[in-house]
């Protein structure tokens, strides 16, 4: 081996140095042709070409995102006028479906339009109170965006809408911003501005294709996330189930308890909360008999809506309005009026509202993609994360314009189109036209509907955000991912909104740095006759090769948060094991397994270079075995290839124990 | 295979329900022997024992650190006394060679004591400047940390004293706080304070084990911070160099450089410059020749002290501070006097103390154990980190109780000390009692002594701190690794210090963060003539398999960050391979070597179901090959194992294709 590579090996030697006693008895076990086959596959490993430099891993990122639309649209090489239509059809991919578009489906869709519209009513003028908005608000945003959503969105079951969390963002945020009992105008103002934030930040997010941004809330955090709202927005309808007329606008679970506390020693009407209790329960009831029986499923979606119409009969007709319960009263009609002139870019809250649309544009996405994709996956078709992020965006910055605030998908709603039988978008458009002609000529029958039944409806909708079975599959299959998922909860809970998610992304990525950190290697053994070499731990039936530890680097990074740390391990590992063996057959020989180690950097190659030196010094000779692209490469130009000697690079650890084993190589203390 | 596992096949076969037009051929290829083989050898993989759990990991970390030093001690299993002398051996590493100390090493040591002291005394004098101190705070700071760093430290070399980098910091930081020029006694309280505070992070990172924290700084770092630092620290020398008396408090080059311009227009004295630039010109001759010539190391070493002589014997004769030279004057001669009553634990600013001791702590440690570990390694014995932070802190406490600021190994005199033959620490004894006698005695003598000759030895001591070839070295390896340095380096010139190295800081850990964002995915082939796959771009010999996609996930985390991109990325290579291939032979094969994902979280397991659905709605089979320890812990956790199937779980790459192909395995497309 030596002699086939005459200049390395004396590159070898001269770092050995004054380790020269390290005698090679020539007396090789190997053949000519073993001896061949190890030289010729470490050539392998070593003349392969250079990786992507740092410069053309950079342009080719930013190539493939500015050019992966244009190379579709150059791929078609037609007449301009269909490169038009091919730029219509990937813009609208209504374009795409309405053609086959038949009849049939049509039925469906109005079924399921007409289903969805029950439960969309009562839920979006719920859901406009969370947000601390006038009730049409919450209508006016069932309008626009599911229109706009339908030409542009890839998804074929999402309901589009306002929904439970994004509300509470809103109220939750906005109101520190300005209070919305006292000036409700400015408030609104606000709320639309952010609005048109939250669609510009996902329209760029969709052109620019970060989707990624969106992954940076981790499964995890998101269950504990909207687990901690749905407590929170619960403990919200206190306020409408109770009728208090003073409560507080902070969202944590303490100060809404003693807002509800100082509210008892005040008057209150418990009809109120007997009415909503009761229509909670005929709710709860009809969601039961639902999930029994499939073939029932309009039976929970309509319950809200007829509980709207009682309720509203109830009141009506015992004037109980008069007797203490809270009604809705006036509820402006008429179509969505324009609010372009209400969106406010020159006030000081700018920074606030931009910062603000960024959260509620994450969560918003965040909630919709996992909603639609999930319904995607069941049927079989693909939905393009990116055209759903640039539909969201266009949507919601109609709906700033429009008098809308944030919509979003709907996980309630999707669930009822999808069990309804929708097959395309178009019943999100029936769904829309009911809410418009309901605007336009059936507000004034609302005057009569007890806030309470709102708060109800809420309510009955949160026991979906919370996901137990989640949250101890997550519990079970990683306790840090639980730890971000309890913290993004317990801030919710606890703290504030925004807090709960700080803390939960702190601690996913926290997650990442402390595997970075943790150096961890383990010893390799030969699994019985075989040449795979495995961890001795995982795999209690491999066996220690006697007078060489086998080590694998468990670390995907060899950096500077673990290089140090792994060098010291590394050499009082081998410290011990000199200690433990037996004296007449001492380790001689150390093999690191770098097959896990995908990247290294600077800090990394000197802290190999400094194991090899204090190896060296005590008669150990260090070995590589498969060394991955990046890691060969920056070993080549480290010059640490040279230091160890080219003989000492292998491609698979089996060569690597081959060579040690079949080349006698013995150490000092043997000789 | 399916028939030795029935129960495990039945699972795998209702995962994929409705794509049951998949048919199994089953002209076996593969002998009845290796299909028991390869059966066996997956046992192997899914009976493997569990890992250490959660619970157990952290147990076993807070045991490694509360137990390490006790079980050295049981170990002894001795009486008492015994006991108490190990214990007192292991806190005192003195007790351990003073025994074996002989008269020969004490000539040496002697020999190089007086060297370093002669060094010493210029520069600690020049450094309290720096640090904006009276010059008899810098004496006081070589005589007690030495004497005790001597009794506990682990290195033979390491010069202890105050340095100039730490100098630099504590001038930058602290002078936020406290004006020195209008408040000298507050500002050197809490300078103090500081360094108390300095002394116990040292100490508590020892004792707790905590060494890794030191790691936080890469190398990369500590390069672009010195390299700053080095010239920020030079500009400062423009101060004494020009004699200026009303400078900036800032640090950065803006501010420093105005503040020479604004000087110009008022009085200066050229006679300043002129000397002290003659003797910078007289020290770097001194170092040139030294470094030609080895034996004249003493003549660079000396150099400082004889232009401290000779400028103060010149300015004495010529009466030159008559006519603009400024002078040391005064300086208080004695003992270090106490200090205890000025330490200020309940001032406003204990905050601030707390902060700058913690930056400080780091700094000091990274430099002594970067210089101290580098020269144990030329010498080839062991430094103990954590033994040296106790030092260290040690030292630093004690030495805010008398008079001291933060003292640390400094580079350039321990390299004096090293050439100068130093055998142990006692050449740090022979120093300490060197500056002892002369601020005892000999103070007097340094009335005439021109500020500016300090300024010049400092001066000539910076470019030691600029690593042109390591920066180049960082460079070549890593180009992120090289924007942390250039980021401290420019961070440290334009902004302040603590700017330096928090730029630096936040680059390093996005480094690690970016890496596990990317969703890397590299085409396996095999290599001819073996059963090795390698990945198709680093060996061109490597040869795709027919109609299997094998695919190595190049991340050592399958997480939250890169879970959902890769199972996109994996779907659209298949498509898109179907797409470019044969329609003959199509995909119907999946591979993932896991063997570089070292962990997995929540999504990572939620991402791999969702592909593995994805894929068998398309007709094509999912196989994993080689899953690490935590992988298919985590895998069979979460009961992706069921959904795929046992028989889809392999050791290795090669026994998957054999299945596979073996199998002939085929798609509906195909049929």
């Amino acid at each position: 081996m030596a002699a086939s590579l005459p200049t390395s090996a004396s590159a070898s030697a001269t770092a050995t140095d004054h380790v020269f006693n390290v005698e090679r008895h020539d007396e090789l076990q190997l053949s000519p042709e073993d001896r061949k086959r190890i030289t010729e596959r470490t050539k392998w490993v070593l003349d392969s070409p250079d990786p992507p430099s740092f410069r053309q891993e950079i342009l080719g990122s930013i190539k493939n995102v500015v050019c992966s639309q244009k190379n579709k649209k150059r791929n078609s090489s037609q007449p301009q006028l269909a490169w038009v239509v091919a730029f219509l059809h990937s813009v609208f991919p209504m374009l795409s479906w309405a053609r086959d578009y038949k009849a049939s489906m049509f039925k469906d869709d109005l079924l399921a339009g007409l289903t969805l519209a029950s439960l969309c009513i009562p839920q979006s003028i719920g859901y406009a109170a969370l947000a601390q908005l006038n009730p049409q608000y919450g209508l006016y945003t069932s309008v626009v965006p599911p229109l706009i959503y339908t030409t542009m969105g890839t998804s074929r079951e999402l309901a589009i809408g306002p929904v439970a969390v994004v509300s509470l963002l809103i109220s939750a945020m906005v109101s520190k911003v300005v209070n919305p009992v006292v000036d409700p105008v400015s408030y609104t103002k606000l709320v639309f501005t952010v609005t048109f934030f939250t669609g510009t930040f996902q329209a760029l997010f969709g052109l620019f294709r970060l989707g990624f941004l969106v992954d940076f809330l981790s499964q995890a955090a998101i269950v504990g996330f909207m687990a901690g709202a749905a407590i929170v927005i619960g403990l919200q309808q206190l306020k409408g189930l109770l009728a208090i007329s003073h409560f507080t606008t902070k969202t944590d679970v303490v100060s809404v308890l003693l807002a509800v506390a100082k509210s008892f020693r005040t008057s209150w009407y418990p009809q109120n909360f007997i009415l909503g209790c009761s229509f909670l329960i005929f709710i709860l009831i009809t969601r039961f008999i639902g999930k029994r029986n499939r073939k029932l499923f309009w039976l929970p979606a309509i319950a809200p809506l007829v509980s709207v119409v009682l309720s509203t009969a109830i009141v009506f007709l015992t004037r109980a309005d008069e007797h203490g319960v809270t009604i809705i009263k006036h509820v402006k009609g008429g179509l969505n009026p324009s609010s372009v002139d209400q969106l406010q870019f020159n006030s000081p809250h700018l920074r606030e509202s931009v910062k603000i649309g960024l959260v509620c544009a994450v969560i918003a996405l965040t909630e919709a993609v996992a909603v639609g994709r999930s319904f995607a996956t069941i049927k079989g078709y693909n939905m393009d994360g990116n055209k759903e992020m640039i539909a969201m965006g266009f949507m919601n910055i109609a709906g700033s314009m429009s008098s809308c605030y944030v919509a979003t998908g709907s996980f309630s709603r999707t669930a009822v189109n999808f069990f309804a039988g929708c097959q395309t978008a178009v019943s999100n458009v029936v769904m829309a036209i009911t809410v418009l002609l309901m605007l336009q000529f059936l507000t004034g029958l609302l005057y009569y509907t007890p806030v309470a039944i709102l708060s109800s409806i809420i309510l009955s909708a949160l026991p979906g955000l919370i996901n137990y079975t989640e949250a101890y599959n997550i519990w079970k299959v990683d306790k840090l991912d639980f730890l971000a998922c309890a913290g993004a909860f317990f801030g919710v809970l606890f703290a504030s909104v925004e807090m709960g998610l700080m803390v939960a992304i702190a601690i996913s990525f926290a997650k990442i740095i402390l595997n970075a950190l943790r150096p961890r290697v383990q010893e390799l053994g030969r699994l019985p006759g075989t040449d795979i070499f495995c961890e001795v731990d995982q795999y209690p039936v491999a066996q220690a090769v006697p007078s060489v530890l086998i080590i694998r680097l468990n670390s995907g990074l060899l950096c500077f948060t673990n290089a140090n740390p792994l060098r010291d391990r590394i050499l009082n590992w081998v410290a011990e094991e000199n200690k433990k063996k037996d004296i007449k057959r001492p380790i001689n020989g150390i093999i690191l397994d770098m097959s896990s180690v995908t990247n290294i950097d600077y800090a990394g190659t000197l802290a190999l270079e400094e194991t090899n030196k204090k190896l060296l010094s005590g008669g150990i000779k260090l070995a590589i075995a498969s060394p991955r692209w990046q890691v060969i490469h920056k070993l080549k130009v480290a010059k640490f290839v040279d230091k160890v000697g080219r003989d000492c690079i292998f491609l698979t650890v089996c060569e690597a124990v081959d060579s040690f084993v079949g080349s006698k190589f013995t150490g000092p203390a043997n000789c």
